[in-house]
């Protein structure tokens, strides 16, 4: 199958490799009418955008969105939305030593695998800068949720063992620091043992988290399509990603029952329940509490230090990665993982709207 | 959407309700010519099958399977396979008393807030009931797998705080032990904390392990449809399951690169790794290894204790669930995990075929 | 693919052949809260049941439906609607001569291109029986769009060379007339045309046309899922159908554009077409006016006079088909148009619902 | 629904108005190891360009292809090929008029009904430089078949009342008429029409007809996704067609069945049919025969006589179109049938190489 879609009604079409000419999104089935603007976009890019701290790569670009289509007058016209990314810093010399060879951790070997052959040029479609275009049409998804006062906001809760203090909480904090934890102490800490991991010639993993606020009760379907299953689809579909928790997560195997079940209650008059263990989701289907999801990044696989591959020829060699990567993929995954987050809701709050009867009237007017 | 869907070329399609006449599923999609009887299905559903030990409930249920459609002198002709299962202990009279109420933990609510009623009978169609299709259509992926050499294996790894022991891991006690684990000393004394559990008017959740063999390097897509993506939206489709990991999964956060890399080797010929730390799949693309993957199961909802809830009419009430019920749903969801393995796997063999042209050669003879 | 489900949001799925166990449909993603009961369904299977005039088959087929899951109450609750029609007058034995030859005009050839073997009895999956299951879809997609005031009506035009006289137009005569034409008159000489080939061991085709009433303006989509793409890909996916007309359908080719554009006039406030050469679709989208759509369907293949053919082993071979067959299949498909017809309509009914901001606010209450 | 994908398996994604700053298409799911090339699709391109002869609009697009994505060392890597072609003559001054007013014919109300509001410039996303997109998609498709022996060719076949005489059929007059006619007698005779029809302010319609060559017996599935039944949806999702016909198409309806069945033979040690009645299409699956498809296009709607229509405000009016429209869309649309033509039958080569065990054999080697 493509393979490069994500969403049932609101859905992407990702396309673009490292080093081509270019990277880039079309968002389609976005409602008509909505406000919508290149700025909305570019700010959510230069959260992803590498080159801004010590802790990044120094490939520098400039990650700028052109939009190309489905707006006119600032609003989207219900047409597909096409968003194109140059590459402008592309240093295909960098790559020509593992043209031949499986860098370890990588998607080189199974790219082989699959396909015959691959576009080996930075990673081509399987390096990181493929989630730019995730990014861009996460910021138009967020930016409809916005209209329904849902808000999703991710930020690191770990770097290697240096895990944020929860009771210094600073949501400024995400994204002031160049870990994007809400937690200054930290990542100062973070930091320091990213600084240590680079002068190893090694890389750091991580666990971001993800909130999502405002969710009315009543989004997602009750079998294959449950919310927290494409949730999980949606953050595992993130290159380094390898476990994702709903809720409470895996603290809840060991548990028993009593402690587990969320009790409901009235509040205002609305029900409510009085703990989240459950991260906002039943039965497939949120209950109006906040959403929250985990998801665990490995460390970078690109490391300086010599380890052992093969090569196409079938040959084991040595190789020592040189280049530039980022020592810890986490702080600029964490807006990727905000933007599939934002993606799969939106999806969710579209598709209920045929849920019943009584939302047909309303639009149909009978 | 649609919902009950779950595939893109093998496709199964589950209906049904706890407390109706039948539940059932259709496989569309499945190649022409595999051999498949009843029997083979029939094994599956009896490993989900309730009432089978004194840690489940005790419902009796045939769980016979009637196939209507699909096969003809034995083999699969290529059309829709349909199969059905009668229910025949629906004891509906259980759960008037619920009619009314939210019970924590469950889809309830959720139900109610998104169609706005609910057929309450068992929990409907998000009673654990609705798996049955889900298993009936793994078990005809299980069987289209074996011609290709593919083996997917589940098992229990843990029930409440008792864990198995993997120096005492024994394939044969899976089908054996009552709690579907590996290891018999660790599943007595995980009856005995399940016992424990019952007498507190308690349940237990668990972790359930999936290892796929066999799995041809190369099945499974780059960017959203990565084999790892699917296998965790399957996985935590399954009704209580809070999380999922794929290879080391959670343990990768903490970890440094130089550590987590699987090195590359050649063996016989072939590129293989010496440790399998990224569970089989590389950039969302099988590799080749062992694909393991571990789903987190929260306890059974349904506990015999008083808990605090609200009812359809706002009211805030206290109430005790009776009826029968699973003090944990681990054992029973051991084949719905294989299953939802098996079709993810089924589809990406599938899908993979037309990945490259040399593939659409052979077959076109070009 | 699977092949064997139809529609997006409101999508069905149908199993079954001639000769199997039994026959049916999946219905998923009907809004909750529907009325719906069992005489719904047989009202429209009652219409497409064999062997109720001289000019139909004489296999004799209750079909009476089965509804196994979604229902509560009276009402739809959101989850599939499963359907099952039980096959109760197989003959096999008719079929033993033709399991090794191909019948022109038929499916058998084709099937074991693809397939490399196939279900011969009745035409297995090939079927005209298939159409059953599109049917009970069909009448649960009507009784939603009865809600909104939408009415799919279907009905013969013309039999061989008999067409109906528009001056004689009668609704009430589809119904009661043995060819499903609303002129009496025309019916009758139809029958004779039709004696007179099953006197001559032959077969006739003829035409169907469909109307849709109510449908509001804005219901499909501009590009690839045209209201009027996805109608003829309904229509064209009938057994027998090789045209689909839409509106004035091939007459527009020969015409000129002054005489073809519906110039659009005010009417009690609202915007209307002073003509409906288009049938009631501009771009792809309803436009308020009546739909029109016609399928041109052809002679039943199965016919009595000896014919040219091959058999599996290669060999040229006469055949002469025996069994029960009807003359023409026109009277039986026009109530498989219509079922196709109001399937469509009721997907892009619930589609639109999230085509612009507005709508969600009617829903979401923002 | 997004709306703007075509395909399952190969599968594209427009984008882009008449009037924005680019249109494009992504195309997922081709496979790995095509050769491909810009002047591959540039051919194509060329076709559809306007301004190439007294018969089509005056506007003067270059319609560049620029290759984006998904291409290395002259192949198809398996991953996404993006190819946007830039807008430039855009001259939105010629809209401003009709911005507030619905042109018959044309999308302008229905849109508005749909969206609440619209590009007005140029038709916007319902203007016939959408199938721009479609063209580039479709020589990429055209390019795989080829690899397979599969060729589609689509002309001209009449224009207003003039019709090509078959007696005369020249395959290389397809492209070097004006009118794609593959006969230059009438193809002079319809440029004569033509030029009467512009002198009178009016416009005209006409048919296409597409032949698809060499297509191996087994393509495309039994029900829904009939192959017929994709190429209708497929043809009639052209902006401007309103009818299509498989084989003899609406000739059948009128036929006996003896007449109409297509007798089998053997030929060459190889299953063959003595006529080709059903198009090469049987019960939706190839038969081996050509694949015979036509298309009727309705008259030009831009018209430059005054016509009776209504504006936003509700008032009646009388409007007389301007600007630079082609008074006959057949000869531009004649490479559009051809490219949807060819994504149709691309999609349903690859969809069948998992229908059947044996096909899966010859790849994965068991």
């Amino acid at each position: 199958m493509a393979g490069s879609s994500f969403g049932t009604i609101f859905q992407i079409s990702t396309w673009g490799e490292s080093h081509g000419p270019a990277l880039g999104v079309v968002v389609d089935g976005c409602p008509a009418g909505l406000p919508l603007c290149a700025d909305d976009i570019q700010v959510y890019l230069n959260r992803r955008r590498p080159g801004q701290s010590g802790i990044t790569t120094k490939r520098q670009e400039a990650d700028e969105v052109e939009l190309l289509s489905g707006l006119f007058e600032g609003r989207t016209t219900g047409t597909p939305i096409s968003m194109m990314i140059r590459n402008t810093t592309q240093r295909s010399s960098d790559y020509g030593e593992i043209a031949d060879c499986y860098r370890p951790g990588h998607a080189d070997y199974t790219f082989d695998a699959k396909y015959g052959f691959r576009d080996y040029r930075g990673g081509g479609r399987s390096s990181g800068r493929e989630t730019a275009g995730r990014v861009a049409g996460g910021a138009v998804a967020a930016r409809l949720l916005q209209e329904f006062g849902i808000r999703v906001t991710a930020y690191t809760v770990s770097i290697g063992p240096v895990q944020i203090d929860r009771g210094r909480f600073d949501p400024q904090a995400i994204l002031t620091t160049p870990t994007g934890m809400p937690d200054a102490e930290a990542s100062a800490m973070a930091e320091a043992y990213l600084a240590d991991c680079m002068k190893n010639c090694d890389s750091a993993g991580g666990v971001i988290e993800c909130v999502i606020d405002g969710v009315p009760a009543g989004l997602g379907d009750p079998v294959f399509e449950k919310l927290d299953a494409n949730l999980s689809k949606a953050l595992m579909s993130i290159g380094a990603v390898k476990a994702v928790e709903v809720g409470d997560g895996t603290a809840v195997s060991s548990r028993q029952g009593s402690r587990n079940n969320d009790p409901f209650r009235m509040k205002d008059g609305k029900v409510t329940k009085t703990s989240n263990h459950a991260g906002g989701i039943l039965g497939g289907i949120s209950d109006g509490s906040s959403i929250i999801l985990r998801a665990h990044v490995k460390p970078t696989p690109s490391i300086f230090s010599p380890q052992q591959t093969v090569n196409r020829q079938g040959e084991e060699i040595d190789l020592a990665i040189r280049g530039r990567h980022d020592p810890v993929i986490v702080p600029r995954a964490v807006v990727v993982v905000e933007s599939m987050a934002a993606l799969t809701v939106a999806d969710a709050l579209l598709l209920n709207a045929a849920a019943r009867l009584d939302n047909l009237r309303k639009i149909y007017g009978r």
